[in-house]
């Protein structure tokens, strides 16, 4: 499970989506019974699909869920509000079922696969349930080193290459990426300041719930490891590797393959909106591909999402990862091409259609 | 299909959700394996529903989905970017299986059923597959006289309470109203003027798609309306009966008796929402079984949706009525149960818990 792959496949051309079926997408969309605009962003997530999947009828049906986990150097200064240990027992949790994504893959009959790229603990799993890649036992703790060296990074990213190779050979046509480790929000924090040269006091947050005084405290760490790494820091990628994670690194991976196959990637919360913004420094084009699905209650989301100009479909409050908010989101879209699809048009139908202003 | 139902109905005692299961069910919620309240609103609304249903464990598979129909007189004032005709024509195409809400209603194997209270031009559809009340050729035009005669506004609350029967009587677990007819924001911001003390200036809208020019003469026409009528209106029913819709009574005698038995019910947009704050103005309390479903890009949606309280769930720039917003979120109330009935406990998992702040 540690194949390496050439480091160049980042420099790969991306897929463009096909603008002249989304016109016709979009001529289809005017045709059907009802006021235009009437199903507001629906209409927009169908001519979007239309463009991606290169079909006036577009679908997503067949859905890829792939949860990356890795644990956090960084997660010994105290950052999160749980124990590191919770990386490697949510890592079984997954694996026996009994997970939100779980539940969530269950009723849209969605593959879901877990990755596990490195934690702490030893993760004992039946064969073949966890995909276990072993980078290391975690990241380096980025307040004092760079968190990854140059091959763990460059495995990382080949694991989420990897994943979207699976969802292809699948057929699948939407991938959702998701992440779990303990610390993972403060990693994601330092990596999205230092792609938008951003203070940490203004996008740190609670993750898994600290208290005011614990989001003060991981700010502070935070800020004092971007002095620390900044100079040596000359690209998005050096920025990946310096204060990034296993996980983090591997969605990056992911999000930057699937735009260069031209694969549909529903993109879940803070974490994975700093990975979908990784990929897009490192290859600019990737958000071609991106569908934003859930605003995160995590403070710093606004500012990323704003970064990447990510409209996301709903705002539930929600901010657990593990790719949930973007399953939340999956039947919307289906529902978008369903109603595309399927609705009558006003001549099939025989309805007379809107007075024209005068 | 013209049953009369003794008019005190209106005034049987409203049920009340089971407080001490939705505390149960708010235990069960900081028990599950995620960070306290990381599944935001979905906790929110798994913790309602078991309230409602008097069970820890709740469940939405089984809709019902009531679209009452009806015209307007108004409409014949031009307040409307669609011809009076299409009302006729929607209810044909419902019957047909063309329109959003049947796309939606298939997708969640939910029950449907038309209600043509009454329209200008005739339908004709096979037997029972639209069941037809004809309290009259549309509402008369209430910029001149009142909307419904007394009897017609006593028809039409009956026929959302007879809805509600056939909701229970097959054992639903989950009411959506929803409307069509041309016409009827008009309709609807007059109420929800009457009812809030508001400008029409301030609430009125495009609807199914007018320009600035026929917005403002529309603002102007319920403006002139409610000069007219103000003096005769004593009453939440007054103003009903002196500018609401057929439909716009139906769905709120719905809500009432849905209230009264017990029933959750999802409400749609804009013209559901006012029918929602008519019936808690009716009878103070129906709102403890409203969910909001989703935010209209109507404008008064948010000052009326402010009034009674209601936070809805999605926010897509939808503005088509038929009770589709309401469908796009029933997912979302599925998904809320699941996850809430099906994600393992911390214990059951073996999972740590959160470190304590100290």
């Amino acid at each position: 499970m540690t194949r390496l792959i050439a480091y160049n496949w980042l420099n790969a051309p991306l897929a463009i989506p096909n603008a002249e079926i989304g016109r016709l997408a979009q001529l289809r969309q005017m045709q059907l019974t009802k006021p235009p605009g009437a199903l507001g962003r629906l209409e927009e997530v169908a001519i979007r699909l239309a463009a991606m999947q290169n079909t006036v009828k577009p679908d997503v049906k067949q859905v890829h869920i792939t949860i990356f986990a890795g644990d956090h150097g960084i997660a010994t200064e105290g950052v999160s509000a749980f124990p590191q240990s919770v990386t490697s027992e949510m890592i079984k949790n997954f694996e026996q079922g009994g997970g939100a994504i779980n539940v969530l893959a269950r009723m849209l009959d969605a593959e879901l696969e877990i990755v596990n790229l490195g934690t702490v603990l030893d993760v004992q799993t039946p064969d073949d349930s966890v995909k276990h890649y072993f980078l290391g036992p975690g990241t380096a703790n980025f307040s004092r080193e760079p968190a990854m060296s140059q091959e763990q990074l460059n495995m990382a990213l080949a694991a989420g290459y990897d994943a979207i190779e699976r969802a292809r050979h699948t057929d699948n046509q939407l991938f959702i990426g998701g992440e779990m480790g303990i610390g993972n929000t403060a990693s994601a924090t330092a990596l999205a300041c230092l792609l938008l040269n951003e203070q940490p006091i203004r996008l740190t947050g609670a993750g898994s719930g600290l208290d005011h005084a614990g989001v003060m405290r991981k700010a502070s760490i935070i800020s004092h490891a971007l002095g620390l790494h900044k100079p040596h820091i000359h690209s998005p990628l050096d920025a990946l590797r310096y204060v990034g994670g296993f996980e983090i690194a591997a969605l990056a991976g992911a999000y930057l393959h699937g735009a260069q196959i031209g694969m549909p990637m529903l993109v879940d919360g803070f974490i994975s909106t700093v990975a979908a913004l990784t990929a897009e420094r490192i290859s600019p084009g990737c958000i071609r591909w991106f569908i934003f699905s859930h605003r995160s209650a995590e403070p710093g989301h606004g500012i990323v999402l704003a970064a990447i100009e990510g409209k996301p479909l709903i705002a539930l409050d929600m901010r657990l990862g593990e790719g949930s908010g973007a399953a939340v989101a999956v039947n919307l879209l289906r529902m978008a091409c369903k109603l595309h699809n399927e609705m009558a048009t006003f001549s099939e139908a025989r309805i007379s259609q809107k007075i024209d202003a005068s």
